[in-house]
């Protein structure tokens, strides 16, 4: 009986999760843990419209409780400082651990400096799995995944296979230009999720200042991190993110040409749809699902090139990664649950 | 007694344009004229939100009518195709004409391919001013004023100080990634505007293919056009635009001093509205304005630099751009009617 | 080998239809019918976002065809007057179906007035079987069955219990005031579906002339018609439908004695959820489920009540309930594919 | 020199206010007020897109710092608690007072109960003009002005003409289902307006237990309150009201005499628009405005009648009709600085 833990279950990421594992067709059991005490004993008290769809057990959390009850995945669906602190616990205990937030994601400086790890958690770092399957992650064997950003999985989709080909004209630079849904900034109320002031409004926010942008440049490894630009916005709506990358192609390609490198790399990944050359994915296409969806335009000179990824935050950018990963860690197929 | 004419007043730019004209404090009259024989006799039957606050006569369009008027200013909301034929017959008669259109805004060989012009309408080009007040257009004497485009207006703001001053690192490339509100794909159902559509969505159009890119081009006055990639958006929301465009320092500068450049570049126009460098403006701060806001913000070394350009698609980026032209065209102060 | 076939899957209720039927665990085969001769091979075609999700054949429509496959149920989502011409063929092959217009929810008047039913048509309405399972609807041999409206559907399953009870005051009279998405106003673009008219509105339509009004009161069996008053609203979001049925409790009652009532009438009902005494359900709660959720208020002195009727409209409104009569059709259990 | 003071300007009310206030033609100056020690200066502080367009000084409130700038008029746009402590000491010190709030609305028992309100505030309860002009509010003389609810307004300008002709069948009664945008629910960020919960989403709330049901109620002045049913309802949009009146007319009248009623009731009413019988308002007619327009739909025997009362929160229901008020105390005509 294959049962597994979920800490963190009233977020966004950590709803979608428990929804997503509630329904996968190899999980016999699951058990949610709540940090702040309240006394909520199953899921449909935090989310009535699940009531008689599906149900699961809540729990106070303690290490102690989830280690005894030899869960085959930890899932951590909480803030950085608080994975911080109960990662290297649950591995100490023998648990395999796949981590929703930023914590684990980065090197050792750069998670020093934007979520303030250290301790016990700077030494899990080294063996943190970056869990970005289509990338190349060794999963089978892992004891820790750290599971990636939105923003950064939808980058690095879209531009790993140009660079890894040389395609890029790094002469010039890379523009990301990125925009999500509101889910992305968490259920906490504050003012800058308040419905009047996402509402008819669109904004950049965290310019040259957004965690996410470290996040991708550890795995893109340009020789000078100057050249790449990223930008990142909110959208006025739940669920989705898109993010528009612009560069130059050195030396010009068609459109066609481009598709085809997307599709040989992406060849046997079935949560990675690319779109005919020429057509780009919005938004609705993939939200509700775990797809990332590619898309991609050049001039007619094949000098520029726009490509457009595009993906659910909540899923191929958080929870559906998440269970994606433990498709691989426990030798499932990858795609078991989520289509 | 001044009098203005409105040629089209069904569409959203026609709309808002009669709006701001009929609370213009030098305006003692306006008239608007309907092309298509609907019965029509005020505008009010047209807006019924409007009864009680404004009102304004509605008759079929003739252009001897309108002549016979003797108006000050002409303004035509009209699609291109329309203006192309109308506006010649009205210079023709004597009248001073600002046609919201982009059949008038670039050069010959461009206005042939991307609106199909020809005949007289051609010949009008080399007469036509490309009413953007705050790049110098010469409007005092202008006889056909053509009114920028709402992507135009946004990008070319917020990078022609760059571009004069020589600061932009043109061996790299500006990236202009835009955003707008919906009311910009017109009144027209589409299955594109529909509801369902839009909602939830976000989406890249016309990638390569949009023909602001070329009225944009038409002023740059780049070296090559593929120095620039131009990226355009919808956003479900009514109005609002926003641009981010990207680009590259030589040598690097602080935000404070980009934010000091456009401060002087910009000292004496009352409708754009500099932002403190490191804070950038959204959609919610220029809707139902007239204002273009931009604001800066660099990375740590001054070497990349992203600007947000703000307005509303169908204040500075189309009805009240318009009115700002007829302000400066007839003497009176340029945000006169505009605040 | 059960199959099914599907005439009509442009529209919302067609499209919501396909991907319910596609997902559904006893049935092996759908083939979907387009009208138009639009040369289309299969879905994907028409939702790109079903790429490597789901997939079915499309083909053009002939009757003949249709039987020919010998499919088990044939679902028509067409305009009501597309499906009174087909459905007597259809019928008349031997086919069992089941149509979601209105074409064959009332008696002959009604039919005859507010969807123009005549010849055949007219003749099959006495066979037509009202397709609302929880209240009663014989569907075991049912050859033709009428899918609800959405709006009839939440009202019905509001008010029946109370009105088969005998609680309600009929000497006052009960108000249904009742709000819905876009997507029940069909795919079809129009000016009252653009985006820019919708967003930010709401406003009541229909008044006194909807023509759900007649298909809810053959139903209700009012002494006096005018005991009930119905209107309709069009709120500005995608999917959802929300009744608030006030009416006045003879004698008082409290609200968890209604909420009794409703357990009790509902018992064996997997698809009706009842929420606690005091507690209302929303339209989040309910979109993309097949459930209608019945919560109840009423005053201190138990003389007023409220019930809140809450469904998705493509889905227990309409694509779902006909998923729903397939399974009753066939013997399977209610609510298979819909959990 | 004519100067007002406004307390409370950073919430939606008090914002909008303000902005009223500094756009009104026959007003100097604004001095607004902040009850929390923030350091403002002036108002652009607090709302950015206002730079250039509004601007008013700042300062930390005290009743002496108001009285001895002798303010014509002292608006509160702040909670019932902290109006209830403010206004006698404002009253005490001979100023007039307009208060948004909800604490001198209604009888000493009802204030005492939904407010808490006692000791001076009490006192003044009787003392105080409830600010709805078009329903007889004596306003020339007044001191304390209550400003009525968003709600209270729709309800009582689309109600009255009724009751008090006569025309109502109130032994059936009256249903009053009102439908509001998010603004009205305030700024302060709760779980409740967060963009998430409330996009896309629909629900009731506070039924048999919203106060603004007293407050139209000690209006009505009904000879038994549970003839009158009122629900209200949380819109995903962020301005505007809707409520949709219900009832029966004893005897039967024709749709449009009852616009004729409301026309005569209402004739020298500038704020006030009736639609043409069988026309109704909706949302996008009313907002930004200080409107109430009523539309009026009988069934065809004239016994059912649905009365349309739409206006915007902000406006009409809350701001605009301070302003009115304002107006009418000072011997302006009623709608100044209004259109």
């Amino acid at each position: 009986m294959t049962t597994v833990a979920l800490i963190g279950v009233t977020g966004y990421a950590g709803g979608e999760l428990a929804r997503l594992l509630l329904r996968h067709p190899r999980l016999q059991r699951l058990t949610c843990y709540l940090r702040d005490g309240q006394p909520v004993r199953c899921l449909s008290e935090l989310y009535p419209e699940w009531r008689g769809v599906v149900e699961a057990p809540c729990r106070p959390l303690s290490v102690q409780a989830v280690a005894e009850e030899k869960p085959a995945i930890v899932f951590l669906a909480t803030p950085a400082e608080v994975s911080a602190e109960l990662v290297p616990e649950l591995v100490e205990a023998g648990l395999r651990v796949v981590d929703l937030s930023g914590a684990f994601r980065m090197g050792v400086e750069q998670a020093r400096r934007w979520y303030g790890l250290d301790g016990a958690a700077v030494r899990l770092l080294e063996k943190a799995v970056y869990g970005l399957p289509e990338l190349g992650a060794r999963l089978a064997g892992a004891r820790l995944v750290a599971n990636p950003g939105c923003y950064p999985t939808a980058v690095l989709l879209g531009l790993q296979p140009l660079l890894e080909a040389g395609w890029v004209d790094l002469d010039r630079g890379i523009v990301c230009d990125a925009k999500s849904g509101v889910s992305g900034a968490g259920r906490q109320p504050r003012a800058e999720t308040h419905f009047v002031e996402v509402n008819e409004n669109f904004r950049a926010y965290n310019l040259f200042a957004h965690r996410h942008e470290p996040e991708i440049l550890s795995r893109l490894q340009l020789s000078d991190p100057a050249q790449f630009i990223f930008t990142t916005h909110l959208l006025p709506l739940e669920r989705g993110l898109l993010a528009t990358l612009h560069l130059w192609l050195r030396p010009p390609r068609t459109a066609a040409e481009v598709e085809q490198l997307f599709r040989s790399y992406y060849a046997d990944r079935p949560l990675i749809r690319i779109w005919p050359a020429g057509t780009v994915p919005s938004v609705r296409h993939v939200v509700r699902t775990n797809f990332c969806d590619l898309g991609v335009a050049t001039d007619a000179e094949g000098r520029r090139l726009v490509v457009v990824s595009c993906l659910d935050n909540l899923g191929k950018g958080a929870a559906g990664q998440a269970v994606q990963n433990m498709n691989l860690m426990l030798g499932y197929s990858e795609d078991e649950g989520l289509r």
